[in-house]
């Protein structure tokens, strides 16, 4: 019997209890469309539903939305002819985009969380996760350490970092996304004896400013802000050998980008 | 007669209609103290109410908060050892710190905008201000070309750039602090042909997410994110040159912070 796009949906989604409003969903809505191949991605960018439609996979399972926006995009932005192209662009190449944000996060060990520690081979160090935050005692390594540990395990260009770049540090807390904010993080520090937090992004006033006092102050917290993407695409990459060894009758690829941003 | 905080705060609310919720305020609320000296900064860190006790100055006026947060702290951070030992040095220093956001945005040339148009000598430019973004027509540039002249203006080590470095760019909208999201900025490519965006801070998801379908769709957009306090630290240092011709009976200061991170 032919793979349909629902039965991949109901395989990742079994178990799992959504919040009403949920972000998760396939677009178009063909949920019985039979699964010619499946890529996995961050976001479904304008480049990965074009690679895709070159590779012949007809499911795009992506983190983060099509439209620039967590809740979906506002009237506005269809007359926007970036808006068009792209929207022409999936009708026209046949994919369905499977936004899997709520569901994955929702796994007993978060999946994206999973995937950046897989990546990082920092599992063995996890002491436990809490809700949003995976508490570490690595070995001891110098903030500027990590950076480039991080840097070369996930293979980026570079990392933004806050705090004493020789500070010593052993306890890290790990956050995926935009969990890098005051609210999450800045209590971790103390409750869990953090020497170091590494993050997707967040507020600049908020974590950042917390770090540049407390080293003012003398004591050496640091925080490595990865990107949001960087932070999350190691799990969709972990779902693609996942699905691929579930569904071995149809090719399945992850499709990595290039950071969003350049530094000059 | 002695000039006091409330003399200062009176000059600078003057006409100003502010909201119901708004965050600007005076803490300790002492408004009758008399003004020693005034320091204005982006953020009071911990750095600058050190600088403004060690210069006598005690009114110390930024645009953002004290404590890591748009809307004040929570209970919580009360027990964290950063936030008491800031704490302890604003009471045993005796400042005043104003807090002057929403004012200061209000203002008909909003004062931060202001700033950072005559900081980048770009105010012959300007075509027109909407209420979050300053439409110019700068001479024709790359994009890399503006990264390095905003840099050079504005003393900073980095911004962070998304779109086709060599693109050509003339129209350009401007906005500060975390303006740089989507529902403010996608709009404006279009309705205001604009080349590149330059913004504080903003989702990495949305914006960003967007420059980089447009290029790959071959339209030549850009976007530069100058970092949050960057993009509003020059309103504040206008407000010190400002505050200093109008009360020229005590010594004003601007101070200036360092980015908060590095790139490595």
């Amino acid at each position: 019997m032919a793979l349909t796009f629902s039965d991949v949906m109901e395989h990742l989604a079994a178990g799992i209890q959504l919040p009403v409003n949920t972000v998760d969903k396939l677009e178009p809505d063909a949920a019985g469309t039979e699964v010619q191949g499946i890529v996995t991605a961050f976001a479904a960018s304008q480049y990965v539903v074009e690679q895709a439609a070159r590779l012949g996979a007809n499911l795009v399972i992506t983190h983060e939305g099509v439209f620039y926006s967590h809740q979906g995009h506002g009237s506005a932005l269809e007359q926007d002819s970036v808006y068009q192209e792209k929207s022409a662009l999936i009708s026209s190449s046949g994919v369905g985009i499977y936004r899997f944000h709520d569901t994955i996060h929702r796994y007993a060990l978060d999946g994206i969380v999973e995937g950046l520690l897989q990546e990082l081979e920092w599992e063995a160090y996890v002491e436990r996760h809490l809700p949003e935050v995976s508490i570490l005692s690595i070995p001891e390594m110098t903030v500027s350490g990590v950076a480039e540990y991080l840097k070369q395990k996930l293979n980026i260009p570079y990392v933004r970092v806050a705090g004493n770049l020789s500070a010593t540090c052993s306890r890290v807390g790990v956050l995926v996304g935009y969990r890098g904010n005051g609210h999450s993080v800045i209590p971790m520090y103390e409750q869990e004896s953090l020497d170091l937090v590494i993050a997707g992004e967040g507020p600049e006033w908020e974590v950042p400013e917390y770090i540049r006092d407390a080293v003012r102050q003398g004591k050496d917290r640091g925080l490595i802000m990865l990107g949001h993407a960087e932070s999350e695409a190691p799990g969709m990459k972990l779902l693609a050998a996942r699905l691929s060894r579930q569904f071995p009758e149809v090719p399945v690829q992850y499709i990595q980008e290039q950071p969003v941003f350049q530094i000059l």
